[in-house]
């Protein structure tokens, strides 16, 4: 058995070793080269509700749920007793030749929720895999439909999918691609839909028209023959909670209809009760994509689990093309996981069961307390829908230009917050908040209050450092 | 919860149940276009030991444990307990942030065991993701020191690295590309180093000679600038369980030092017991890989985990290049999981605790009962390593040819074995073997047994039906 601790035991020389291991033999996600290898994150032992506790025995309100994923926060026990359970009763099946309870039940209750006629689920084990998938599907099917160069794929700046050569291709973040090789030639980027970020003196709704018409020039320009699939979160998460303008993606929606590309919604952040509904594209955005991609929220982080709804057109024009032998070869070891499966069976029971309403009663506090924040000089915009919000800083409200990018003003904002009780999610100049859904209004009021100092403990210290005029 | 329920629940209804759902809903890996979202894979419910139980109640011994996988056997209690246990102390922690004790002590564990100075670990999720995590590393490293073209990877006919856009570029197996796209620029490919397919009257030394004389030549005429990496599985596993000949591997990789191409030893099926020791790159074949990629037996199955070691010298370099804020922009949301290091810690126990000396002890026996089979004139060939076995089935013994492809001649073994009581791993005209570590010498001598009644079936049906000439 794993040595599982409690906090208490683990003494200062203990914490120092941690460290050292850490360091000697851990390679964490976006490293540098010059710390590579070398190099120790904060140490997080113990969860529970919306709180984690860290090495030096901290307990901190979690503001990004993990990475947008422990929505039915941590220590849920109902998921911990369907994990040994699953694993004592049937703990793996080759997907290949054999299928398990768990994953017929789930494929059925998840098509039930889908939009549209997104009936059929192929399992995956995250968000970039699930993107892999949806895109090699295209791929495949529009080979067997006898249009090979049918395979552009369309995403856009800011965006975030993934992290395989293929589903990183589609990336549109700063430094993404700086020292990382992609399959750019496969990829055409349109703007990022970021309202705030619009041409001055531009409005919300000409915006729209612009980024609507990017598109179709984009399709006129290099034909619709050559594009199989335009790809989008319906709202960008780590790009910095972009909420697109209203009309815009039931609009995109209609350019690919019209031109016979593949709509596919990522919907890794945003569904599974982040904004109040199994999934968004429909209930929140009014759209039914031929694709969705899904994994963090599907079994709350407990799980790697993802995968890709497809529509039931799709897949029966596939049964009737004159190639029955043509063969979809894709899939994982752990596709359709068992033990993964029966873990968001229960976490749906725990959706269904009353966390859904929960967040969707509790969004509009958590969005307008946040809000509150704006009266804060550092403070550009606040802004989020359901239970996803980012602070953005600006060098002043006039201009709200950014401040210079090396301040890195999240990540200093994340250390005084963390020294007040909240761990948060930093991303260069803003910060993002995404806490698990089981979270009550006092607990809001907790994590506003903390944002509002430890945003407060910056300003002063950037006046100090005679880094921003305050 | 997840109603996880006993076999003897499953009613006939149910079971129409189940297959119409799975139809209805479940898309499962390796589909062809004719069946594709309208295909049922046969249930299974429960697993013990080595043995799974299917939705008809028939106990089965697991023949490929899974897939390669589930080293530990099935119901493993203490694992089914680490997964409670993590989950209620700590179930996901971002790895962009912080860091957990589980992932950090395993890794210290895994580096242990890994040989040469491979000291340092990246998690994935899977197998796919482990070798996409080796390949862009490659790809920054020599971004990163300055040689942009040292970019090509080489791989081999008959090897299997995993289902994501580049890790599937790698592959060379029939059909695995008939209908997809790849990064096929970016890949060369070798012969594959199958003693048993050498050229008629060639000695097994001079077919080794001649495949490292390929490579050579190989690097000779692209130039071993435009080469960043070789890739392979120390044995093949899903090309039909390869064995290469005698020092093809240590010449191979003395190659790729003399021209500063990366070895990747795929250790996704190798590692983990299954020869009979944690990694088997160093203590089976005796090299040192700059990369080892291992997942499916480090947590048995029961978790979606995978992983890279790097080796210090090649970390050492990034670190003191010119670009010290070079960013490697890689990474999963599920990198580093606490639940599955923690999994993963148990099962490194209970292989250091016994399993793998049963391994190792039971091993021959296993091979050498197999090998009894060559005596059924459909068999060609058994041959295999530690708990890895093929049985390859011929048109005869003379010319050793292989039966005509639309056969599957596996998938009737298959059939009739299940009938039996034995789980077959079907590949076209092959019978792969790989079952728990835990097989007992008994349980060894049914599954030989059911295995030679089942082959024994398959020829008398072939003859029957006018397809084999006996
Ligand atoms: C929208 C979106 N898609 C895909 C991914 C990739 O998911 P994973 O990290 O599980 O591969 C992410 C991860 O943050 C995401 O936010
Ligand atoms: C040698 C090898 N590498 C990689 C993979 C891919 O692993 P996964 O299916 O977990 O992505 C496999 C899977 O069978 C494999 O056998």
């Amino acid at each position: 058995m794993a040595a599982i601790r409690n906090v208490e035991t683990m003494s200062a020389t203990e914490r120092l070793d941690f460290a050292e291991m850490a360091k000697g033999h851990l390679i964490q996600p976006w490293p540098v080269a010059g710390e590579i290898g070398a190099e120790a994150r904060g140490g997080i032992i113990a969860g529970d509700g919306i709180y984690v506790t860290d090495i030096e025995g901290r307990r901190l309100i979690d503001g990004p749920a993990g990475m947008w994923c422990t929505n039915v926060g941590h220590g849920c026990e109902p998921i911990a007793r369907t994990l040994y359970e699953q694993a004592m009763t049937l703990s793996y099946n080759s997907p290949w030749y054999t299928a398990s309870e768990p994953s017929v039940r789930l494929s059925k209750r998840l098509a039930a929720h889908a939009p549209g006629d997104l009936d059929h689920v192929f399992y995956t084990t995250g968000g970039s895999s699930a993107v892999e998938t949806a895109l090699r599907f295209m791929q495949f099917s529009n080979n067997v439909f006898g249009r090979p160069t049918k395979k552009r794929i369309v995403a856009r700046q800011g965006g975030y999918h993934g992290s395989t050569y293929l589903s990183a291709s589609l990336n549109g973040r700063p430094r993404d691609h700086d020292w990382m090789d992609s399959a750019g030639d496969l990829v055409v980027k349109l703007s990022c839909p970021n309202p705030f970020r619009r041409p001055a003196g531009q409005s919300v709704e000409a915006f729209c028209d612009m980024l609507v018409e990017e598109f179709s020039t984009t399709i006129e320009t290099l034909g619709a023959e050559t594009i199989g699939a335009f790809v989008a979160e319906p709202i960008m998460a780590s790009g910095g909670v972009i909420v697109p303008p209203p009309g815009y993606l039931t609009r995109m929606r209609e350019l690919c209809r019209e031109n016979d590309i593949l709509f596919i919604a990522d919907e890794v952040v945003t569904a599974f009760g982040r904004l109040g509904n199994i999934f968004a594209s429909k209930e929140v955005f009014g759209i039914e994509p031929d694709l969705i991609t899904f994994a963090k929220g599907v079994t709350s982080g407990y799980f790697p689990l993802g995968g890709a709804m497809i529509s039931a057109a799709l897949l029966a024009r596939l049964r009737q093309s004159n190639h029955a032998d043509a063969m979809f070869a894709h899939g994982l070891t752990y596709s359709s996981h068992p033990i993964g499966c029966a873990v968001a069976e229960t976490n749906l029971d725990l959706l269904e069961g009353g966390l859904l309403a929960h967040a969707r009663d509790i969004a509009p506090y958590f969005q307008a307390q946040l809000k509150t924040l704006e009266d804060l000089p550092l403070v550009g915009e606040v802004r989020g829908l359901g239970l996803m919000a980012c602070v953005e800083c600006v060098a002043d409200r006039e201009s709200n230009n950014p401040l210079a990018l090396d301040l890195e003003v999240g990540k200093r904002i994340d250390a005084h917050c963390q020294q007040l009780g909240l761990l948060v999610r930093p991303l260069i100049h803003m910060c993002v908040m995404s806490p698990p859904l089981t979270i009550s209004r006092p607990q809001i009021d907790d994590l506003v209050s903390i944002l509002r100092q430890g945003i407060a403990l910056t300003q002063d210290e950037l006046v100090r450092e005679g880094l921003w005029k305050g």
